[in-house]
């Protein structure tokens, strides 16, 4: 591999770098050499310094969910902008940036009304793996490369859309912040803005991995006097009471459905209750959980490409509400950089969710690792 | 038919006095001689004046939504205390009422809570269709009857539980006044409380019945900009507009679902969307036509019972908010009090909803009324 000298020599030119390429679903990632084009008119082309793995890299390497391939996954990066295509005025070569799935292009009619955030130039909802000009920076082995939510991470060099890019401050730690890209704002959202949790409530989160303990983190800081971890990986259950999850509970430990659970532990349902796996049932019980007149259930999990949610609609009638939100409802650009200084003023504890670090050339056993549940986030470094 | 003498001389003594049975579905209903008990602790005995027939009241008819027959119907009245059993302290004989399905105990958890109006003593999601000691106050041809959510409004006189009783004012027009009772609290308090209907915004009305129509009002006075009507019935396009619909689609009229005329139409989806027919297909459109980022959806429109309501939950996850409420959201005996006050002082229109009243013998034209769109409230007048 040829190392590309930093910042102003590669500038302009093909970069060859290594990158991990989903060549197919259920098959371990290939590090191969690639060549990543230089950044068009808009476009930014960063240095990946981390990158967490997310549970939705896992879903596309599993097949649940689907984006075109061969594509270069990762989503949840950290690094430093290396050049800046023509146009490209918010950040610069050296800056440290995040790389952010839901761009903010600030010009769009979600991103210009107040409660928006699900940019219309995203590529997250349906992929396709390409630039907006559908054109792809990556080549590997003479063949187009698809990115993935016009992000990519698992390559030393990317290119993104500058409305995707994030500046954060130069203090921060750029093998730390990288979960700030996703699952942090996303869980940590999901409870502040999206459910808009209240003090004393009770809250139920359904997964305990990176985004539903960041869920937790939000669900804390709102004062929820009681937390309700589900989690059919017990492992995660230490872990999560340190959180502050003040209840775990296993779903394979009962003979009735999970929801039924919850809500004579609690006597009436949750006031808020979080999805945050990705199953078509464990969004039910989610809904179920919550209490039927004043309940909030946040779907925050993707779930299987063209699977359906089915729900009786008078469980809706009765008062409840059923919302989703992409990164945490947060108007990304702006409102990111802003979770960094809290995190870098000890407001927000990102660094007790990662619980591994490993070199980027071992992604593949970053996998197993969120497989297996043994890690809440594992951060690659490069 | 023997006339019970108003007030005292019936007070403690069973009235006989006629009313509408629903023997079976699909058939008419049958002015019947009925005897009503008197009210038990906690209960009230109504002479009804006025009663609406509402959405709910056919579909059950229809056989769309189960409710345990022989029932007496009904449930949008409007009437006078004829007699008030033991503890009963909130009415009095010769107070003026409306007939409430959703009570307000102020007890239960729904209560109590700032948010929840589906109190836990409501019969009327999954209605058994009897008081809440298990038994019945109708007798007809020796047979029991029962309840309808515990209101039964199509009959001279009927038995409820206090806590479903909204008292209102002494100088209120009863004739008008029982469609407070039901439709118009249940469209209006869809827009300005379960969705907060927002100066300026889109509003989409799927059907423009009574309740439809009371969701009109509402966008209204929360300062919609645009209101699109949606109904199969152009026969209902004529009362919207004077209501306040900006635009009257038919969905027969377009080869393509009406979903994607909406968005098309409005560029981008819209704000505010609400359901008030009851078909699963109406409410995957309401869903549908609202902003992915930032529409809210609310379900008011009760669904045939069994039926599901199916969502690709990525719908959700892009920002969207899908609601249900019961009546509004409204805190029932506190707030539909205070809506007769506003209609009196004419800030709410509910007499352009009234365009038919019938005496009550004719209960059956009504339901055709109804059915064949020619109504949009139809009041049968005791
Ligand atoms: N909406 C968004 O913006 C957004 C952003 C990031 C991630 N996501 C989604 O959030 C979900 C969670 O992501 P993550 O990174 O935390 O993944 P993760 O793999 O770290 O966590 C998932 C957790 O769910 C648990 N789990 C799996 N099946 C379960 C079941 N049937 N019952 C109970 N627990 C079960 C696992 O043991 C694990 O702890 C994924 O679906 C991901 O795609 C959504
Ligand atoms: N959630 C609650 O608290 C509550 C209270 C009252 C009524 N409801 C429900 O609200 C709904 C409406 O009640 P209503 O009294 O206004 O009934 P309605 O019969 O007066 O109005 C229904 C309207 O829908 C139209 N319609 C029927 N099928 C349609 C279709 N496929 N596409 C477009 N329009 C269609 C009809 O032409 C009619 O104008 C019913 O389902 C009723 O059960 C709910
Ligand atoms: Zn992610
Ligand atoms: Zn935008
Ligand atoms: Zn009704
Ligand atoms: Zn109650």
């Amino acid at each position: 591999m040829k190392q590309a000298k930093f910042p102003m020599e590669t500038a302009g030119k093909v970069i060859t770098c290594r990158a991990a390429i989903a060549w197919t679903i259920n098959a371990p990632l290939c590090i191969e050499e690639v060549e990543v084009d230089p950044p068009k008119a808009g476009e930014v082309r960063i240095k990946i310094i981390s990158s967490g793995i997310c549970g939705s890299d896992n879903h596309i390497l599993e097949g649940k969910t689907k984006t075109p391939l061969p594509a270069i996954l990762g989503h949840e990066g950290a690094g430093v902008v290396e050049s800046i295509g023509e146009g490209v005025s918010s950040v610069k070569p050296g800056d440290k940036v995040l790389t952010i799935t839901v761009p903010q292009c600030r010009k769009c009619d979600s991103c210009l009304h107040a409660k928006g955030n699900c940019c219309l130039k995203a590529d997250v909802i349906y992929p396709v793996g390409l630039m907006l000009d559908g054109t792809t920076r990556f080549t590997c082995r003479g063949m187009k490369v698809h990115n993935l939510f016009g992000t990519s991470t698992f390559t030393e060099y990317t290119v993104m859309h500058e409305i995707s890019v994030a500046k954060i401050d130069d203090a921060a730690p750029l093998e730390k912040v990288c979960i700030l890209a996703c699952g942090v704002p996303t869980g940590y959202g999901a409870a502040v803005n999206t459910a808009q949790v209240t003090p004393g409530s009770t809250c139920v989160v359904f997964g305990l991995g990176g985004v539903g303990s960041a869920v937790v983190l939000g669900c804390r800081a709102a004062g929820a006097a009681r937390i309700i971890g589900i989690d059919i990986n017990e492992r995660k259950f230490a872990r999560a009471k340190a959180l502050g999850v003040t209840d775990c509970l296993n779903p394979r430990n009962f003979k009735k459905p999970i929801q039924q659970v919850v809500v004579e532990m609690t006597g009436v349902g949750a006031d808020f209750t979080f999805e945050a796996i990705g199953t078509i049932e464990t969004m039910v019980a989610a809904l179920e959980s919550c209490n039927l007149s004043y309940g909030v259930c946040v779907i925050i999990g993707v779930s299987p490409t063209g699977s359906q949610l089915s729900v009786d609609p008078m469980k809706l009638v009765s008062g409840r509400t059923l919302k989703g939100c992409l990164l945490g409802e947060y108007k990304t650009r702006d409102h990111i950089p802003l979770l960094v200084e809290d995190y870098m003023k000890k407001k927000i504890d990102v660094n007790s969710l990662i619980t591994h670090s490993l070199p980027f050339v071992k992604i593949n056993e970053g996998f197993e690792l969120l497989r297996s549940g043994q890690c809440i986030r594992c951060v690659l470094i490069f």
